[in-house]
């Protein structure tokens, strides 16, 4: 099995050591990952600039290839440019941190597993839910368990699967959950500060609201020590409303001034 | 009604001129958008380095207020910081070339909509469909009537219109159609160059295939001179792989490595 393993904290991290650990023994790994932290970029891809590639060792091997682009652009790059076969599966993480709720909307590990679904491949997004991150050994290890399920299983084109695992020993695990995208979110502040020219700057700040209260949304299953485990697509139509809007009969909308 | 109005073009392109004009015959608008171009940035928002806001004058008057950062940025510190009173509504737009299809997921345009959803405000994303953008004007009257029916008919919260306008003259628009996100999209090329100094550096070109071949399509609707709108919302779930893992048991998983 030819896995594409990439992420968004960068090429550097240590979550994406353990995940290649963890999958060299199922599979033949190739590491195609930002050189640079690339958190919260969301689904960015680089188009006004070039992008770089470069060749990055670890312990004196060839470890894999840094992008200075998004976790898109990784993706993107190693399926077109750098593995000489197209990947059977792509992996991206183990993310520093949850990606349950809106947080998905953000976030560059689920965009690379997102990019790879948009390009017919199936894929794997995963995060240690806490950035203390003391259990990646065995979030390594479950991700090894879920490519075999997505193996025997198979996955439908366009679908990834958003996987969340808590950041505790594993006896407090009380096991894994199917789940869907909870609701909650973040409420923003910006704290304002005055620089040493003094000029006003804006940090992003605020609280996460957790709005979800049941064990089938990602954030509630994984505040209860379940593993989350979430099919997600990137059909963003809502057809709930489409249904509704039939009723609007935009097709009467004058369209003369 | 006040309207924030973003953009991902920037607060010095056309577009957003021409959607402020129509705009502030109806309604308050205050502009907070990007100093610079941020196209295909997709839902990044900033974080590891803060924000600046300044005020940006258009003919010796005060336009609006720019931000170095993205679409999402502008809309979250617009409503947060900007606005003495949250909007009634949040309008991203005029973009210069089409929002349609896989096209969405890397839209900044769509992006700053879906972060007013996110917040629960009713939101718009408006683009026209070609880069030579002769219809700004069309474009901007559609965009008022648009606004009427959203005013009219309420929408549900978390979910925008993404309206996508065919840059033709007013005689050759077929109509207005609800769609649905289209499946075309992208095949990627990274075309590998040299640089002075000898070393290889690699652009993103490509070829957009087109899938859709039903006018309940956004990309199909456009391409026969429709006006398309596309109700979406951010619960990326996939509801079908869903109800089909219930049949995984992947709660059978074993943790035990």
């Amino acid at each position: 099995m030819r896995i594409l393993v990439s992420n968004d904290d960068g090429i550097y991290s240590q979550g994406i050591n353990f995940l290649v650990n963890a999958l060299k023994e199922i599979g033949d790994v190739t590491v195609v990952a930002p050189l640079y932290e690339q958190s919260a970029v969301g689904h960015a891809i680089t188009m006004k600039v070039p992008l770089r590639v470069v060749e990055v060792n670890k312990n004196g091997k060839l470890f894999g290839y840094g992008v200075d682009g998004t976790p898109a652009d990784c993706v993107k790059m190693g399926i077109r440019n750098i593995m000489p076969e197209p990947p059977d599966l792509v992996v991206s993480g183990i993310n520093h941190g949850s990606n349950t709720a809106t947080n998905i909307v953000y976030s560059g590990t689920v965009s690379a597993a997102r990019e790879a679904a948009i390009m017919d491949f199936p894929a794997i997004a995963i995060s240690l839910t806490s950035h203390n991150c003391t259990r990646f050994l065995e979030a390594g290890n479950f991700a090894k368990k879920i490519v075999d399920e997505v193996y025997k299983n198979g996955l439908k084109k366009g679908t990834l699967l958003n996987i969340n695992i808590p950041d505790v020993a594993a006896e407090f695990i009380k096991g894994v959950m199917l789940t869907k995208q909870g609701r909650s979110k973040w409420d923003d502040v910006y704290e304002k500060r005055i620089d040493p020219y003094g000029k006003e700057y804006y940090w992003l700040t605020g609280n996460f609201i957790d709005l979800d209260h049941d064990l089938t949304f990602d954030q509630f299953a994984v505040k209860n020590n379940y593993i989350s485990v979430t099919p997600v697509h990137f059909d963003l139509t809502d057809y709930e409303t489409y249904d509704v809007m039939n009723n609007w009969k935009i097709e009467n909308i004058k369209l003369n001034p």
